[in-house]
């Protein structure tokens, strides 16, 4: 694979081969703009499969990384399926094509609303995060008379080692459920067999996470639970190893986080074997982050004694990572005017400090009227906006 | 001022007078909402207007804080204005009424056609951020032959005693221009003065600061500047002094911010004496924060050995502060059922660990199927939503 962001006589190319010279592509435009290259996302999809080829397994692709119906599409006709975590990603994956068997429901606050949408369309499985949800499931399946496919999205309690807002399977987090509970989860279930069958477990430790290690223990400690439920007469149908493999934002260069999925596939290879008929996957953000760049252009260049300030036409309403997270995306111009670069805040708009993309970065010089490209904004930048402040919602193109 | 969430056996009420029940209001109701107390909104409005009643003054409504058009009507029928921070608030504001003559510009990112909006509509000041900015109108108004009124955003250096992603009036942030940047504008200014008119200056140190000595500092920095500018021909029409006034979001009491408003007004009246005609303020939270709350299913009570969580069908997506500020709003049980009060994080559907709407709390034994009121949700709640993890925008309700 090669870098889908590239200077070419000083002008920066995006998508698989350099497709497009993004300065040719915003010369039309005032406005910010995301864009995709949809064969990178169907080149990570491909390598995905195939590095699993001899494994039974199902890619459930997170919507939540990307919800744009090209994405699901593109994902279904690869023969994928979608995890949802809401009725409106449920809603959005059937309208996009994915058959109601190839999608799979997480999280912890299912309403009525959306439980009883999806036990009767008969989806492929709902992760059941808590106790209660799995009492409201089975008196839901018995008055629409149609019994539901149940997983426990099971707590492993690993501290992964990722930021805390994206870490998701540690004892204390809002997420899953831990041994004992799912052994409550089983009487219950044991007395509602023609309203719930026990599929599988489903695991999810965080999002954004490198070290593969984290994957392996998550593995290691699901494993006494697999064995338990064996033994109470629920052999495992599905394991589905969630999603959270991050890539590495600090470099346009992807072989690093190739050659640690390579790693990744091994730890799940190993740590599911013999586990269950199916491995079930959530890839979200492994998929779709890097096949994004948001596009914004330069309004001011400001200099204070203190410090330079790029503003820009986009920001935190449009990638909220940074403010969120502390997160760090590239941010390269269109057009690279000489070698001199400068230490600057890239900022937006928006009437607050947390409204910036970078802070206290070396960036090639730049005037007004110059693009920048932000890169790897294809997951969790759309999906997070919101138009505070009036703006509207940039833009969606497409390299197809 | 009376309490706007009040207990009336065991049920809460909201609004003034303890105008709706909420147990019934949310009766027939199953998605999260915003519901609104439109007479309270007033009645700050009132407040404020009538205590700077002897001050020639105007109050520029903050639009971000919350853009329903049903508060930029009520502005409007109270003689007031807007202050607005980009071309889709001025045009919610001029669609609301808003004559273009009591409309500010603020913010640092203004674009070429939000400027040549602005400008042919003849609103009654830009405040500018940058020397740049101020390039871009004398351009824009030649082109447009219509003469441009700006005031100078200035950035007092206070350090204000806010969350750093709110503070904006310290030396280091991206906002306004210090005083050696006005003698450049000045002179700009100067040279094009059939295109730009100096009409005043802008301060806008932040946002909730509770400390109103902030506010008499950067009235004091601002002197020397506004004697300046007076000795250079140059008097000031206007000084906007912005918002930023905050309020007590621990207590429902509202005796104390309405004392610690009466002290702002102290230090306004006095930091502003003799310095221009009419004093130009922008208040957002301090009139709407407390007017809104953000009412809330409960889905599930989920105890885990470690924690227990109130899993509610709202979250940060419907109100971000606390994810994004540490922010703490008070939460409310709708229906008191005992006086037993345990230790719970308040937690959103979404999936994401920072998906909290109050983090280790006490709150009254509630059960599945309970309604929460988050209080103060009137500022920074809708107008900061995004529709993250699909989940649709909650409904806006108003007691008129």
């Amino acid at each position: 694979m090669t870098m889908l962001l590239d200077y070419q006589n000083r002008r920066l190319r995006f998508g698989l081969d350099g497709k497009v010279c993004l300065a040719e592509f915003v010369s039309a435009r005032e406005e910010p703009c995301y864009l995709y290259d949809l064969r990178h996302f169907t080149q990570r999809y491909r390598h995905f499969q195939e590095t699993f080829a001899d494994l039974p397994h199902m890619i459930h692709y997170a919507v939540k990384a990307n919800a744009h119906p090209t994405f699901l599409r593109r994902v279904v006709e690869l023969g994928g399926g979608a995890d949802v975590v809401s009725g409106g990603e449920l809603q959005r994956a059937l309208e996009a094509g994915v058959p109601p068997e190839r999608i799979i429901f997480s999280g912890v606050g299912k309403s009525h609303a959306e439980l009883r949408l999806a036990i009767s369309l008969g989806i492929k499985q709902i992760n059941i995060e808590s106790v209660g949800e799995l009492r409201r499931i089975i008196a839901l399946a018995e008055t629409l008379d149609r019994p539901a496919r149940v997983a426990f999205r099971f707590n492993p309690s690993v501290d992964a080692e990722t930021h805390p807002y994206i870490a998701t399977g540690f004892r204390s987090h809002k997420f899953g459920i831990d041994a004992e509970a799912v052994m409550a989860c089983l009487a219950l279930a044991a007395e509602a067999r023609q309203w719930v069958r026990i599929v599988g477990i489903s695991l999810h430790i965080g999002s954004q996470i490198l070290d593969v290690g984290n994957f392996a223990e998550a593995l290691r400690n699901t494993r006494p639970l697999a064995a338990a439920l064996r033994e109470q007469g629920f052999p495992l149908s599905t394991l589905d190893v969630g999603g959270g493999f991050g890539i590495h934002y600090d470099t346009g260069d992807e072989s690093r986080e190739l050659t640690n999925f390579a790693h990744y596939t091994e730890v799940i290879r190993q740590g599911t074997q013999g586990l269950a008929d199916e491995i079930l996957f959530e890839p979200g953000r492994f998929l779709v982050a890097r096949c994004g760049v948001l596009l914004a252009r330069v309004e001011y260049v400001k200099t204070t004694p203190y410090k330079t300030f790029v503003i820009v036409n986009t920001g935190m309403h449009h990638l909220i990572r940074p403010a969120l997270y502390q997160a760090r995306h590239r941010i390269l111009p269109v057009v690279l005017h000489s070698e001199r670069v400068s230490r600057v805040d890239v900022v937006g708009p928006l009437c607050e400090s947390s409204d910036f993309l970078a802070q206290d970065i070396e960036l090639p010089e730049v005037h007004e009227g110059d693009w920048l490209a932000i890169a790897d904004a294809g997951a969790y930048a759309r999906s997070m906006a919101s138009e505070y402040n009036l703006h509207p919602f940039p833009d969606e193109q497409f390299i197809a």
